[in-house]
Formats: C-alpha cells, sequence, structure tokens
C-alpha cells in the first residue's frame, strides 16, 4: 500500500448539463484530466452529472437514461481514474435489474479499481423533485472506503439533511464524506426563501462536518434545466465547519481545496465530540415518533 | 387546559454574573418580570445563571454553590413563574444527593407547577472547562414537556454539539429546544480561532432547527470571568434557521422573539424531512464507532 499524502487535494467538479448524455460524460472525463493536471487527488462529480437532472416528472422514458454498474458510464470514470491516478466518485442512475433502479454513488480508487458502492438512503419527493418514482431507498447503509488518498464516505443530496447519515459515514471511519448534490431554486421562490433555502444547505453540511470532526466536500449541479435554477455554490469545509473553498452559483468551476488529514485529530481531541457521545441513551433514534 | 396561543413570544437572559449568588438570582427575578412586561410568555435563562461558572477549576469549594431542587433558587423561580404566569427555564447545580450533583434545567410552567426536569446529558472536560469533577451525566434521557405557551424541549449547553440530543427531543414533540448555555473565548485563542468558534456554535444549532423543523433558543452567558469571555450571541432560529433575533457579544440584553407555532407543519410538510427517515437503517448509532 502507497503511504497516504498527509495532505489531499480534493476537486469537486460543478458544471452545467445538455439533454443528451453523451457531452455530458466527455465534459466530465475532460474536468476530471483538468482537476488531476492541477494536482487533484480525489475528484467528485455532482448528482446525475450524464444527463439533465431526469426527476423534474413522472415520466417513464427517463428510466432509459440509467446503466447497469459496471456500465459504459461507470466503466468509462474507472478508465480516467485509473488513467490519471486519481479516486473518482461517480453519482450514476443505476438499472440493477428490471423495475429496480437506484440514484447510486461509486468510489474508484486512483488505480481504477472499485472501492466502494453507495446507494442513496434517503428519497426525496416533492414538487420538480419526483424522486420516489424513479430510485428505490438504498439497501447497502452508511459506509466508507479506504482508497489511496484516504478513507472515502459517499452520501448524495437528500442524505444531506439527516444528521444520522452522516454520523454513521463518520462512525465508519471516514476521513471525508463527499455528498454528489443537484439542487436548486424554483423560480418562484427564489426572491422570498432562496437565500433562506441556500443558507440552509450549506448551514446542515457544516453541522456535519463540526459534529463528526471531518471534511465535507458537496459538488452541486449549475444552471437552468426546465423549472429549475441549480444554485451550484459547491464548497468543501474542514473539520471546525470553516469553508476551505466555495464555488460561485452561476458558473461551471472545478474546486480545488487542500485537505489536511491531521486536523481530524487535532479537532476531535480539542472538540471532543466523539469521546462523550451518550451511546447507551440513543436507542430512540431508530424510532419514528416517540408518543 | 387554556388555548395555546398561535404566536408565543420567548425571552432569552444574557446577563453577567457576580461571585455572590444572590445578586445574581436577584437579578434573574427582575429579568423575568421584565420580559414579562414586555409580553414574553417563556423566559429562559442562561446556563448556572446563579453563580459564576463554576468549573474553570476542579474546586471542591464550588459544590457549595449547589442547591436541591426544590430549594431557594428553583423555588424563586417556580414563583416568578406564578407571579408572572409565565413558563421559567433556569438551568441549576443540582445536589441531588451527597456526591451526586447534575447540571439540571427545571421547565416551571406559567402556573409555577414544575412541567418537568432535565439533567444535562453530555458533560464536557476541557481546559477551563472541567464539568466531569462537577457534574454526573444526566439519567433522565431527552425529552420535551407540555406548558400552557407549547411543548417545550430543553437541552443544555455540550448537548448542543449532539445531533442525536436535538433529533430525540424533537421526536418527543418539542416545538422549541432551549439551550440554557455558558461558552466563551479564551483570551489565547480568540483572535485565531474565536470568529471559527462562534460560528460553529451557532452553525450546530441552526443546524438543529433546520433538520428537526422546529425553534430553537439558545441564551448564553455574557463577560468576562476568570480566563473566559463569555461571547453572548444568544439568539433564537426559526425551523427554517433563520434568525429572528439575535444578542450581541458584550452586553446584557432581554432577546424577545414571536414563534409562529403554525411555521412547524409548514415547514416539515415542505421540507419533509422528518417523513423520509431510515429509521431501519440508523441503529448503529448506539455504537461507539463501527470498526
Amino acid at each position: 500500500m502507497p503511504h497516504i499524502p498527509d495532505s489531499v487535494r480534493v476537486a469537486l467538479v460543478q458544471m452545467t448539463c445538455e439533454v443528451e448524455k453523451q457531452p455530458n460524460v466527455d465534459k466530465a472525463l475532460a474536468r476530471i484530466a483538468d482537476a488531476a493536471r492541477q494536482g487533484a487527488q480525489i475528484v467528485c462529480l455532482q448528482e446525475l452529472f450524464h444527463n439533465q437532472y431526469p426527476c423534474q416528472s413522472e415520466d417513464h422514458a427517463r428510466f432509459a437514461e440509467a446503466e447497469p454498474i459496471p456500465g459504459p458510464t461507470s466503466q468509462a470514470m474507472a478508465a480516467a481514474a485509473r488513467q490519471h491516478g486519481v479516486v473518482v466518485i461517480a453519482s450514476l442512475f443505476e438499472r440493477r435489474a428490471p423495475g429496480l433502479y437506484h440514484n447510486t454513488a461509486v468510489v474508484y480508487d486512483a488505480d481504477g479499481s472499485t472501492a466502494g458502492i453507495y446507494r442513496k438512503m434517503h428519497i426525496p419527493d416533492d414538487p420538480l423533485y419526483y424522486e420516489k418514482f424513479y430510485f428505490t431507498p438504498g439497501d447497502l447503509g452508511f459506509k466508507s472506503f479506504a482508497t489511496r488518498f484516504g478513507q472515502v464516505g459517499v452520501c448524495v443530496c437528500w442524505d444531506q439533511w439527516y444528521p444520522e447519515a452522516a454520523r454513521l459515514t463518520a462512525l465508519t471511519g471516514a476521513e471525508f464524506i463527499f455528498y454528489p448534490t443537484a439542487i436548486g431554486w424554483h423560480p418562484s421562490e427564489k426572491d422570498e426563501y432562496g437565500a433562506a433555502q441556500h443558507s440552509a444547505w450549506e448551514t446542515m453540511m457544516r453541522s456535519h462536518a463540526i459534529a463528526n470532526g471531518l471534511f465535507v466536500c458537496a459538488p452541486n449541479r449549475v444552471g437552468v434545466e426546465g423549472n429549475i435554477e441549480f444554485w451550484g455554490g459547491s464548497f468543501v469545509s474542514d473539520p471546525s465547519g470553516v469553508l476551505l473553498a466555495k464555488a460561485g452559483h452561476s458558473e461551471e468551476e472545478i474546486l480545488l481545496a487542500d485537505c489536511e488529514r491531521g486536523k481530524l485529530d487535532v479537532v476531535r481531541t480539542h472538540w471532543p465530540f466523539l469521546r462523550d457521545r451518550r451511546v447507551d441513551a440513543y436507542g430512540d433514534i431508530s424510532k419514528r415518533f416517540i408518543d
């Protein structure tokens, strides 16, 4: 095993998507190459980067965008990881069996091998985000994976609102949690609620970094598709909740941040939250409500 | 049972403390009266408001500041609640038995009766915050209590870094979580880390409001005591994480905010996080680590 570097350069790819798949895949491959040229060691793509966001309506035709894993798109990502010697985190619309589809993220190690896969556990369903129509909730639980550049946890979008997801991922030893995301503003809501919505989104994930003492990295889609203006704002938070890098709301970016892995132990011994958890008293977390 | 009003005015008392107990208790009583005159219906005092923060060193003499519950200070708080017809949340150094002390909060209903008590579950221990020397961890779990002005949850200070505490309190039906607090800057750290520390503190509690769709209200101590500059910054967050009111860092204040209880259902049906919790997959939250 090569020594894991003390400082790891992360790249988050924030991009627009076209209707056709191939140009998006080609763009993602170009961005991975560009990020690697800039010294990135872990590259994370946004949620379902290979197509426009498919869930603005309940449309059976959109299932055609899914692929098995391995499949053409995932294999292209694995090849890019191997070619550039970087870890690649790719969020994919997975066709697991006829009538059984998931919102899945694959972590490819720097040699192109599969470090692990994660199937989105929390599935939203709201106007313009009809994900329950498409995605079966994940059945693999919350995990992290050993890679050449550190222990990588991955959750997906709606998971970011659940402290349980971040905590469980952290308890598996994750040094980073990546959140491939596709979130944006409704045109009718942006003026009144847009700033608060974006702030809540960033606040939740910064809180996961703080509560768990690890790096949180969230690449988000950008651009207008149908009735959603994806708000970009991709960011990397350090284990104290300080943003190391943050992208704008409207442009494509490759966001780079250098993550000092040693910060985990420093932060966790200065803010020793993990030390004091009352694991004897948390059992009711598994209840829906305590009536 | 009187009808619970749709809009509830909350008051958070941010104050300095003297060495002697009685002036602090007298000041708190005056603040409760003042808040009630301003229309407050729930008044929450800061952590251990009756004395200077006792835990900057391990000093057996400080146990003398504790009282049984009921005791003189708690009875004065109950009387104030009854006199003014307001709910009072009072954080107290509880002497439960010889050698058995807790950091306890009591919720007094507007008729002066005890709605419930909570004993701080997560106990810190860091330089200048030697709480493990004084306080036995709570044995009552996470709770909320019915009052004339709504369902009141209470956690205390260090609990605020634990998403589990907020979640469990929310699942009992809390509409508000109050966090009586005593946190501040070390003089040697403030310049370099002060802004990030304060931001992390506020971010964590805003995240509890967002994740759980309820009001979070945090009164904090202010003023310099020994080697700690208590940073004030008391605030009330609405269920979207928007701050309704926020105090300054150095002055005493009675912070008022009107909380629309109907917001809970509006926010929770628009951001339906509680709907989608994966209660089948959270069992390992009760583990220390997942090796």
